[in-house]
């Protein structure tokens, strides 16, 4: 049975979407799409070579009859409206980050999904899927390092324009991390501290760059994330668990080993849409094959909450150079693994 | 359009076949599946959940008219009969290695499809769509080292069971070897020569353990190949090119890295079928994809063969402890890449 | 013209500098030794086969006439009360860390030396003489990694006796980071914080381990340290600048590369002693050869009353939990670097 | 007890060895010169700030009454003349390689020796002293590996100039091999063939660059080293001992990690002076340790015949492109290790 999906939202992210699900993905289709530029909609149809029904509403991609499963990808500030719409409708939503645009939003979400009284609701957190930290997580699980006790991260990018303010290193880049530690630690955030080290020269005025976001969690781990989007020297993302009896650490991408000009060296990503590639795929493979399974298992619309609360947690900390808490209410068995 | 594919040959590579054209891979589905023994086939294809027509002999799926090219997974000395049934129903055929059981089979092959006026055979050589190869492939291509002048290359398996004996060295371990290279270094074996280490005690009587192969190149490079099938630590390949200004090495697989006990660690595959896993599905999409096009771009019948007679002079040279001539005929311009 | 040493304290670490001074070092000999335990220290010159005049008291070694510089290596509450009796018999002292038991004392030991008109004072810090970090420094000051921002280190070790403490993973522990990252960066401490995770099942009561030291220097750099003295993996020191255009990493110790068992590893040390071996041995030989030639330039009085406030803040912060300023008066001076 | 050595050439490795074995090395210092250029000698004690006498013959060094031991740095020609002499006055002798300009002329000195009755002559191969090679033979006889079965080395350098020739890769670069190889083995040499890749572009009329030379050893041993000397990337010295169970591969140096420009990198050195620097400093130390000793326990004269024995077999194979046999006389007992 092929899966008939809904796209909402056909910019940059949607057509990659739309691709992926047609062209690479197996047991979907795409057979609506939605965009307010109707034109460019069916322009990236076309380009595609994919037939399907272009709305200029989401909200009848979410109503046609011909769709079994949406995908959100439109603009930052309509996903929680729509993908409360598809809960409503009854059908099952892929949602990219963030699920909304405030933790309440996040939560308006949680509630409704609770009240329909089944999961399906999926976020667009990539790096649960990445093979890397799969294999991170495994270590740990396995006992390989013993109880975690803290961890060790960065987020470096190469350079971001004059429009990437302070507050989108925790909103665009950090999201990021918020999701994928609590997934590699079984853990929640507790509190958050945020520190700035002298900016760096190639930041501009509404950017303090770079940035240290430092944790402590409800099990007492402490974690540190060093966002640095500015780097200049490449994409590279590091994540280290110190544990009771050893350190795992994040693999480096696979490549060529060069002795070259008196250096032994091997290649740094300078493109962050080359970091987490494959994970793209299998998420949203993931998506399909639990939406046919009848059941959703990857990131939830509790994990974008968790990830929003912390995300506002670490805006404050930003902003009031204090510790300030993490105000996570417990989580509803609702969102177990089972 | 979905490709409609036969596969000849439901054993265990056949079966991951047929799993991964219906189930992995766009474009494609497995409509018609023969073996030797039918009841095993239709077991298999139930396991995998796959509806296909079951047939005792191949060369049924060959001229079903529902079947639009081929894949040939059969015992090895059956390959060449197949894939020369499959030219001469003008079919293009996926041909597991060996494409024959020997550099004359091969040739009939390669008379065949160059009669024939158009390519339709793929050899099963995935090794040129890792990703690791083609990287480093890249580098050499982009001027990165120079002029390639020597390669130095090891072949390691953990244990091989009795049943392997001396000769397997070449045909089914250096086989690999000798298709990538060839691709890597765009050049043509000129001569081989093989010498014994003292054995290692973890042998048997009928397999000499470690091996070296030495190749000179038309183009005058120097190739070592280490093989060593009973190596006890892992499944290990290496391929490191030494240019004019510099050396590339293909890639170690991505790897946690671990402190532990002392030891800074990453890990060893152990298990060869992980080694290329991805390599088997970007290959048979690779087939899907051109046969759709209508043109083959993938390891070729002369790819098969120039193997072949690389292997048989290996073998010569195995026995003779002399540098034996690889006599290779100037390639067709049918074969060149365009 | 050699010079003649005078040590104070024969035990553990004074046995290897009298050792390393007449056996491995050029230009220096050990012609008196004092220690309160008499009869050991005649032992254990014997066991040297070292000829030197036995004291019971320090003082008695600093007044003799045969004696042209001294090396304190005794009981640590003495260290002041030894040097500033060298600086009063004006001859270059060599002392071991600590300079003195608090910030006070070696306040006590810089007005001396100021007084006395001349640097007399090396203290044993020998991370700045070991040539990874020099190599480390000389990345920095070359420009390669552009203006540092941000140091993440770390400090482990594999196992503690139940008799350290708390409060001696500053004084014991982190001392040496204290006084080398002022030197690696050329900068002060502005503030210190200390933050605990989760103990470590592997410590004792009476020892809050890990813990990681997060520092705030006056040109705005951001240094964390973890501190984790119950590792279980090794001894292992880490050191990593991350600076505007790039990140420079302490070299790990060379070590043999194996590939065995399914690891391809590098060795970790286990025991303190080996990972600055060398750098004991040049520390001395830099004394003993600043001292011929007229002019101390190593770690001075200046920086061990330094790494003492630095240390004292520290203790401050692991009790309040807040962010404690280091109060350090501007360097006279007299201790700037010629 | 200081050793009272004589140096016989004061060129550029005769300054180093005297500067060393005054300034650096302990128990010992240099009482005597000589060199053909009388002045020139003068100068550089003199810059060495040196007393020492100056004479320009030297068998005037060697019967000098004065003189405990004699090092050996003239002009390769000279080698076997004074060390044959040096013996004769029954006077321990450290000699630069070559020992001889020919096994024949290496064997009187071994026959010297013998008829002596007790070891005088070092050999200045020094990279058994060398603490990444010691450390790689560690894990060898300690059984790491299991039994070593192949070797797989190179020897790289960036650049050669016009005066070096075919016959040099043996004679001057590959003669370090020829020793330590048979030192870390604990083997002898049994067969060698060289191969010649294309010529590197960057080569010259009268150089055939890059070369491998195969061998076989005694115990079956199979041995391939790599020699680049125009390798334009850097000086870079290779070792891998493949054995029954695991990969053993010499440490690459110590070097700062620096992420930068897309690179993640550790740096080669390019100046063959700076790889095995310590390990001149410490086989001068053993010679003066083991002369007090009175056991001479370093590279002897029989290894120095080995070698040239080896290098001798190595030009032939050049010339013949055949594989040549390494007609090694049984060890005499007398050089058997205690």
């Amino acid at each position: 049975m092929t899966l008939k999906l809904g796209v909402i939202g056909a910019g940059a992210i949607g057509q990659e979407h739309i691709r992926r699900c047609n062209n690479v993905l197996q047991g979907a289709k795409v057979v609506a799409v939605s965009d307010i530029n109707v034109d460019g909609a069916r322009a990236a149809l076309q380009r595609l070579n994919i037939q399907a029904e272009v709305y200029a509403d989401g909200h009848q991609v979410i109503q046609s009859p011909e769709v079994d499963a949406i995908l959100v990808t439109s603009w930052d500030p309509t996903h929680e409206e729509f993908t409360l719409a598809a809960i409503a409708a009854g059908k099952p939503v892929f949602c990219e980050k963030p699920l909304a645009m405030s933790a309440e939003g996040c939560r308006r979400v949680v509630d409704a999904e609770i009240k329909h009284g089944k999961r399906l609701v999926q976020v667009g957190f990539m790096r649960p899927y990445d093979a890397g930290y799969r294999a991170l997580k495994k270590v740990i699980t396995d006992g390989g390092i013993g109880e975690p006790l803290m961890l060790h991260c960065a987020h470096r990018n190469p350079a971001v324009p004059e429009s990437y303010t302070t507050d989108m290193a925790i909103t665009s880049t950090l999201i990021h991390e918020l999701d994928v530690l609590r997934w590699l630690t079984n853990d929640d955030y507790k509190s958050v501290q945020v520190v700035f080290p002298r900016v760096t020269s190639k930041s501009h005025a509404r950017l303090k760059d770079p940035q240290i976001v430092l944790f402590e969690t409800q099990k007492g781990m402490r974690i540190d994330v060093e966002i640095f989007v500015n780097c200049a020297y490449g994409y590279d993302i590091q994540c280290e668990v110190v544990g009771e009896t050893g350190i795992a650490k994040l693999p480096e991408p696979a490549s060529v080993q060069l002795r070259s000009e008196a250096k032994l060296s091997t290649t740094i990503l300078t493109d962050w849409k080359d970091r987490f590639i494959e994970a793209y795929d299998i998420e949203l493979q993931a998506f399909i094959n639990d939406v046919k399974a009848g059941e959703l298992t990857g990131p939830s619309a509790w994990d974008g909450f968790a990830a929003s609360v912390a995300a506002d947690a670490c805006l404050k900390a930003q902003q009031s150079g204090a510790i300030e808490p993490v105000e996570m209410p417990p989580r509803p068995t609702f969102y177990d693994k089972k």
